[in-house]
């Protein structure tokens, strides 16, 4: 056994709490070295026959990356408090693994055992139950819609007439939105992400003037409350996007910086490097001048930006904060931040803006989800780029699915393209049906998935600007095969929810010959089972199990059949995939 | 390369904030597999002539265990933010290690760095400075001396008339610490830790009636705020304990709930099982009866035990709280009563009784200290118990050093015995020159060394109640040896700083055939050396680095000697050991 491969430490997704009352635990070992491992436990203080009391329960193999299997089991702790031990076992040998290290036997004295102290739910990594069953839709206001002409600002451009630049206005507002709630309905999405609405000079709006007022040229404060009353009627959930690490140059506490200087009252408001040049230098978002880091250390700043949260949550009902820039700000300040706002609602969601590694921020103490494009990435690399095959990327994936606690996938923000990556089409090399196998995997994996506005109906573009195109409403200028595409996934998967979060993922199959993979979602009682040809040839594969006998249905046709065989063959066309659903006997 | 041994994940002890400035960043490799390892790293947002703009570091081999080797470097971002990767190198292969695992050419693209975003000195843990110059003297208030007989409770036994039972009385008093304080300042400990003082009904009082009340058989506020007053004026600090987890069952609110069962308005200050029984049923400590378990997630027990924090430092100026069973109270708890009594004093010592892996609670959120329990056990099982040889126990104390952050080591309350031990010469097999050597490495290795009352006169005892002993005031009967070696390594650590926490720790030779170990300690102009014979003969060793030329100070006999060859020899008694300082040329 390679020792050196062996690795736990309580918390992160090595130990946790699953539910009110069980914890997940996983142990992680070299690729096919072990062959059973259980988990050896009990109460610290539990005593039978002046000996430690302890139970043991198998481990399951849960899946391997390249170098890794990992072994997962979910505990209920007799008493809330729980010590435990790995049992290791191959042809070969036998090992125990504690605290302090490797043994051949087990020891008896508890106190060497890792510990799980003591469940407490105040503890537990637990976002707001409705994110596991929204799919949601990013608008970039200036973008979507112009439904009222009365608020364009001079300059506004007509619709669509022109490619976007990094200053072009078009006009899009609250108005507009609410005057195609009805082809959002229709298109079945239950939450709407608005990137930042708040007053701004820019057209992105991340360069805020004031937190507390809307930007005039989306529409005024009665205008968005009847915005998000409407969305609310519909279903829909609303998420604005809180931009807290730096502000605008025009946010006028910072414009009492450039003139008073030291001796403005808001000079710690921010990271000032130097105050006696002809201007202030200061430490801001990247090195863009017109963005002024805050300093959300200083108490009157965290004051003021919790106050922010709260109040449109409180006056406007919003149901969760986008948190731009989330990494650069401290964690004390998250804290605080979540505390306030989940006192005014604790069903709002906070999704903060990481685009790496974000374990140290979903421990429950700070956010619900990260904007997860660790996991866009890997998906676009195997879909879009062909950069990597099957094999790798189920390893990539399964890699992935051990990186984080099983809840925090479960409300994770899945993207696949945002304001700040290119178009999904161009992404995929124009090519749509990879487009759709995308698509495809987002909506029946786990987490809370979310499209950009206009990916839903091919819109292409590069990065930014070319990915902050006007929305278009010629229904002659849509891809209308995309569009209907779009819909039928979010309809599955809001009529299967075990396509959403309620079934287990498994990675059944990935063949790097055909460039398939085939994956499950499994429920006491559904089967649903994914295979997807990323391959430019039309290709049979076999079903890697066996159904024989059992009704199955095509959910993409609703087409309905009977495994007579063991073996099972499905024929797909170049980059097409298909969905069936086993309802278990 | 052993790629399956190679870890890092920022955070924990892999990437920290270790001054307001600079970062450490630790790699974990196989023992002996890299020769080696530099970081490379660079602001995520810098670039010139079109690419990002790296640096690069070399780090060093700061330690080996039994498997891995540990590489650290202290790194300045520029601009606060971090982005960085690892260079691995041996003979036969280069390697590069980032967030998204192993490739042979370095990566171009930020994004696939490990990210430490940005660094906050509110996010850093910064436990208060002074504890690194603090020597703990900890206090069983019943049993250190009985200063006033008028409090004494009925049944209170003459002093040390007989061997203690878990029940008897001794009537220990804070007179009693008053009277005794010059033995104390003589002693030269510079912090007493008492175990509680407030009303209970047992002798070690962690069964709390009122945490507001000091109990009469200790003496009175007045006279606990002439203790403390006394201690400062002398350099002592006062640390009290907070019994948190659970109260005595003669608590009102508990009362309360005995009596009015489901109707008591303080039902949810505990975790019940049932009320329906004839006594109700409840959560508790261990499975104590008369020990219920506290609901700390309840704002009102949580808003009363925060208050009980505070009104103690802001009424009494203690300066720290030993937290008692703080592992099974919720992270949550401790993340406001660190909030809340920081406010009043951000100086306060923060210590909780954890006894395994304490990671969790030591990320400054929390914890600035647990009792460090796993570094107890590790000198004992090398010096007290001859259970590991020398090699070992400096491979597994390089473990321990790689397992927390190096500001944490700098603040761990280090105690090697406790009222939840025998005593420590009964833990050496009663030979007092292993407990000398577990001292005289106690109080020249990192953190915040405590000593249990009467250990330094030798006091004997096995688990308790034997190791609550009445301390002895006789003179005839203390050892005075022992007492004089204690007062010698005590002032040892004041006099020279660099035995506390100036100096960098390293083992510099460990050998199995001596059993014997050597260490440094080092800043930029010293070096101290300590060389200590776990073993019963008498040796002669070798000291393992050239000193030629340079003047050495032997500072247990204050003798001064010359190198004059690049080999020096220092002959030990059985179980002896030298300190030995050098002034850097």
């Amino acid at each position: 056994m390679l020792k050196e491969a062996i690795y736990h430490r309580p918390k992160n997704q090595f130990a946790y709490a699953y539910t009110d009352n069980s914890l997940h635990i996983q142990l992680r070992t070299k690729r096919n070295d072990i062959d059973v491992v259980s988990l050896t436990y009990g109460d610290q203080f539990e005593f039978e026959n002046n000996h430690w009391k302890r139970r043991s329960l198998d481990m399951q193999k849960s899946g391997s990356d390249e170098l890794f299997d990992y072994w997962v089991v979910e505990v209920i702790p007799p008493q809330r408090r729980l010590r435990y031990a790995f049992h290791l076992k191959n042809n070969e040998q036998e090992l125990f693994y504690t605290e302090r290290g490797f043994s051949d036997s087990i020891h008896d004295d508890f106190s060497a055992y890792f510990c799980f102290p003591y469940h407490h739910p105040s503890d537990r990594f637990a976002a707001p139950d409705w994110v596991k069953n929204t799919v949601w839709y990013q608008i970039f206001p200036d973008r979507f819609a112009n439904g009222n002409v009365e608020n364009d600002p001079s300059g506004t451009l007509q619709w669509n007439s022109t490619e976007p630049t990094t200053s072009s206005v078009f006009g899009g507002d609250f108005e507009g939105v609410l005057q195609h709630l009805d082809y959002l309905v229709d298109l079945g999405i239950t939450g709407i992400y608005f990137t930042p609405i708040f007053k701004a000079r820019s057209n992105h709006k991340y360069d805020t003037i004031d937190y507390m007022e809307i930007d005039p040229q989306f529409g005024d404060k009665a205008t968005f409350k009847r915005l998000v009353n409407e969305c609310h009627k519909h279903g829909i959930k609303v998420m604005l996007d809180a931009v807290f690490n730096h502000c605008g140059e025009d946010f006028p506490p910072f414009l009492d910086v450039i003139k008073n200087r030291n001796s403005s009252k808001y000079k710690d408001w921010f990271h000032l490097i130097t105050t006696d040049q002809d201007h202030p230098t200061y430490h801001t978002f990247a090195f863009e001048k017109t963005m002024p880091k805050l300093n959300t250390q200083n108490p009157e700043v965290k004051k003021y930006l919790v106050e922010v949260g709260q109040y449109w949550v409180r006056e406007f009902g919003i149901d969760g904060w986008r948190l731009d820039v989330a990494n650069e700000i401290d964690h004390q300040f998250w804290r605080e931040f979540r505390h306030a706002v989940k006192a005014i609602n604790k069903d709002v969601y906070l999704v903060g803006e990481v685009w790496h590694d974000a374990m140290p921020w979903l421990h429950g103490d700070q956010f619900d989800a990260v904007m997860n494009y660790p996991l866009a990435n890997l998906l676009l690399r195997f879909f879009a780029y062909d950069a990597i095959g099957a094999e790798q990327f189920s390893q990539e994936l399964q890699g992935y699915l051990h990186q984080y606690p099983r809840s925090v996938q479960e409300a994770a923000f899945n993207l696949l393209g945002s304001h700040d990556t290119p178009r999904l089409v161009n992404l995929a090399r124009m090519n749509k049906q990879k487009v759709k196998l995308l698509t495809a995997f987002q909506l029946s994996f786990t987490g809370s998935p979310s499209i950009y506005y206009g990916d839903e109906i091919g819109l292409t573009g590069e990065q930014d600007p070319g990915c902050r195109k006007c929305m278009v409403w010629d229904k002659n200028a849509r891809d209308l095969d995309m569009l209907n595409f779009s819909k039928k996934l979010i309809s599955l998967r809001k009529t299967y929810p075990i396509l959403a979060n309620d079934g287990l993922f498994s990675i059944l199959e990935a063949s790097n010959a055909q460039n398939t993979i085939c994956y499950s979602r499994e429920t006491t009682k559904q089967l649903f089972i994914a295979i997807m040809n990323n391959h430019p040839a039309r290709q049979t594969l076999e079903l890697p199990l066996n159904l024989i006998d059992q009704h199955i249905i095509n959910l993409l046709t609703m087409e309905e059949f009977a495994a007579h065989s063991t073996k099972i063959t499905i024929t797909l066309d170049s980059y097409d995939f298909a969905f069936l659903l086993i309802y278990k006997k």
